[in-house]
């Protein structure tokens, strides 16, 4: 076991949504990770849900003591958008999961993800945001001076050369609220950015969903079924074997960067028109003068990836 | 004096400046009004001068007892935009105030706001935004459930006719923070806009600043002072006797609705184009089939409005 | 009689519509001008109605042998819009004009303007666009040389101060065709922007359409016919003595300047959101650094205006 | 040889440019084709290059009877940008091309167009653009009636799951004259649309342009000598070995649309915000109501492609 002054503290922001409920269950199996808490905002299904799906999954996980905190139940200017198409009505379709008896923290996530970054060394936290950025785009407008506190923000957002799953120009997380995501791009912080381009390559096969059902667990049970649940949109849509399973990348890409690979580039969102509302416009070929502001990850050691997923799973 | 239960709780939202100063002390001149806190907002001048600002003028209206909250350093989305040009330094350019010994509260303006609207009666207390909408759009945000709770927002933004005095097309309130504006308009809250099209009619000619400085006070002095100061931009830029005295128009209309007509209509604002950044689009003349969102004034009786202003200075 | 060598050329471009049907009378009526030919284009009714309307009212003035050309039966990019509320199914509602025997002429509008340019000495001939400026931007994008051989363009369109007149922000001319405005006012070419803001200042009182009935003669009574009709839109909509009498302001304005008063400033035509789509954003008080390329008339003495219509109009 | 009455009719808009240049020659080495007329456009470079670059490719392929027509100089709305970076300073650097002794015609491209829509039977003329949209734009706005008379525009332009050339989000012919691009699109006319994601499939490989060369025809030699300067650019952009081939695909889809796969599909250009500019937003997983109306292309059969350019090269 890892001693706690070696892991890396992360807070995970997110609105689960079976992909972001395997994320959760492989930072909690992973000591080299010390999650902080956990805050949830609305988007793939309403805040309601997302906060008490977390908790869900926190004791799924093992972990009731997790801090679990409710944020913003509405993007920044446009009206909420959900996914219940993709998710299922309560966002975790799939297995039966018990209803919670873990508590809901009193504290607005908001104000957690300030405190923290207030109270903890500079340059230590990490956030890992796998839903719209509204909570984090709050917490740097109510607080512009945790920016340069922040270690990293490691998110799950865009698609470029994939192009969009929401819109044909946007991806979810970013089109529930562009003005979040671009408020968090402009706020100077190092930032890499896990798109479509990267998830799409990661897919739950038949073989690699065996792989998890096979470790025989309750959790992989569960996450078996979450993920069967999961894929059959994107299959049905692509007609690939297995749908993507986007936010796990994102804490794979904390605990091995090695299997990820991508640019530092530009990126702008796209808030000015109706058509592209949302989009992230990368600049992966450098073609413009504007400033690299984040790390655009487009590739993924997929096999990599699915042994990291399986072998932490097994350990929960 | 009125009775404590009669009278009408506001809170005073403001990024002072001088005629946000002069709308503060008619406000806390007035029997009629019970202030239940001062959220200051960056908006002419920087965060760290409003909130100094808004302490200054309880001070000068002999209130040191009156709560002040600072909240949002910046915008939601865009850089921070400020109009020294117009306000001077310190935003308060004109007399010589004291640096107030009065404390900043602790909790955030936007806390404030919020806690105050679920504490007090449902449908009592009216917001009177006098800068950008950041606070007012932020407690929306964070607590969406506050937006019926609300009896009125009036605030002073805007303008259409009169076209806009920061670009040709977007008055300086709404132009600093136009999502936040939109996302107030959204809300579906009873809302007065005071747009330039109304203070534009409202001169602080030579008479009329005459009779304030006659009254003969240190706080009459002061308001002259500054408002020497403040109508020099737009005496040279309009070639007026006198500039626009825009909050104080807010408060007043809170005293004596009569002195002001207006229609109710709807308010878009424009977002997503740079040309036309936060123009406040009015459907004066109900050509489109956008829903009423607003109460929109066109003109005030000024004389009526400068007797209300010098008669309650006087009681400073 | 004026000497055809001391006459101004003028080609005028119009969407007839009762208001350009009275522009066309003023300058036939003139012998200060020269009117070289008249275009037709789609924007009040279709070009098939425009177009005849254009041949009706020469024929009124018994000038059957003015060559009249058809232009562009669309805008650059958008879907047309008309404006039949206004103007009547025909566009001329109001009198019996019969059918014209005089023929259309067998060119397109766009080269006979174009032609005309080039065979015409360089920088004489002025054009007078009475409604979208489709035909305009046509010729300038065919042959973008006759930029620097037209001599000044006077057009009726847009409104700044005074909003639009067809949505809140834009007037109907350059609505129909933002595009087509912004290429005209890109071209730098000496123009002059007659707008809503002067033109509301030019009504068809009930006296003065007395004075111009009383002439007595068939034009007369067909142009108080036509205004009759025109007047009762805009009567009803702002609740005014008579409307607007917007396109002869063009032609006034070539033959008594003085009438007239305005300023040189910037205007760009918002095309990039549809909210405030085709308004023209006039930079009043130069608050930008945009160059101007533009003179904006603003006011008009009324008075005058209606004398030199009613005196020129009388020697039909 | 084909007897004419069976040949397909075809007119070919183009800003030579290299592989416009190639694109010709594979047009009129194919007996299933019968060539029109070639019409000039602004785009790679001025448009006084283009034309005579059409000439000087018609000369080589021994065509100096072909009639080539020049047409527009300017997009309609944006200032002209060109590939100078790309294409050399002549738009065809590489080969030592003589100066064209054959006369460029005296009509207007546009006219060209709309006459011979006009003149041959309705269904059976194909346009095929390989530059900016603003010939065929300009034609559709001055005789919207032979929308009805296209039998089908195959054009190269666009770009969508592979980005842009020019900015990130938009390909080189529609970020040129985006709003040409639309109109075309709105037409209403059977539309192929041939993109970068297609046309990056087709690379100059050394071998392919080896065997090109191996022909020993001085086309073949001015083939070869065209392709490996305009490899250049894009080989050292995208490391690739061999630079995309793109408008030679739009003749050979014409040839053998066996080669190429693609789906119908709703395509929308942005035209609203300056930083997708010229984007073409294709909904290719149908995820929008949005009607369809175009086919776009997204892969070719690269070696089939090159042996049917290298096989109709050999015949000149």
């Amino acid at each position: 076991m890892t001693d706690d002054s070696q892991r890396r503290p992360i807070i995970i922001d997110t609105d689960p949504g079976q992909d972001d409920a395997v994320a959760i269950l492989l930072a909690l199996a992973s000591p080299e990770l010390e999650v902080l808490g956990i805050t949830a905002v609305a988007g793939n299904v309403p805040l309601p849900l997302t906060e008490k799906n977390a908790r869900k999954v926190c004791e799924l996980a093992g972990r009731p003591d997790m801090p679990v905190y409710a944020g913003a139940s509405r993007p920044l200017m446009r009206p909420l958008v959900t996914a219940e198409y993709v998710h299922g009505k309560t966002g975790l379709d799939g297995p039966e999961l018990p209803e919670p008896t873990m508590p809901l923290q009193d504290k607005h996530a908001v104000d957690f993800i300030v405190e923290t970054l207030l109270e903890r060394e500079a340059g230590t936290v990490t956030l890992c945001p796998l839903g719209p950025l509204t909570n984090i785009a709050l917490a740097l407008i109510r607080a512009p001076e945790i920016a340069t506190r922040i270690r990293e923000i490691v998110l799950m957002g865009g698609g470029f050369f994939e192009g969009g799953n929401t819109t044909p120009a946007a991806e979810f997380n970013i089109y529930v609220d562009p003005h979040a995501a671009q408020t968090v791009l402009d706020a100077g912080i190092p930032l890499t950015m896990i798109p479509l381009d990267c998830t799409h390559k990661a897919l739950t096969t038949a073989k690699r969903l065996a792989a998890i059902r096979a470790i025989g667990t309750p959790v992989a049970e569960a996450v078996a079924a979450l993920l069967g649940f999961f894929e059959r949109f994107d299959e049905t849509k692509y007609g690939t074997d297995g749908g993507p399973l986007h936010d796990p990348c994102v804490i794979a890409y904390l605990l091995k960067p090695e299997l990820f690979s991508g640019r530092h580039v530009n990126v702008v969102v796209e808030t000015g028109s109706e058509l592209t509302m949302g989009m992230t416009v990368v600049d992966w070929w450098r073609v413009t003068d504007r400033s690299v502001n984040a790390t655009v990850i487009r590739d993924v050691n997929a096999e990599g990836f699915f042994d990291l997923v399986t072998e932490r799973l097994a350990t929960l």
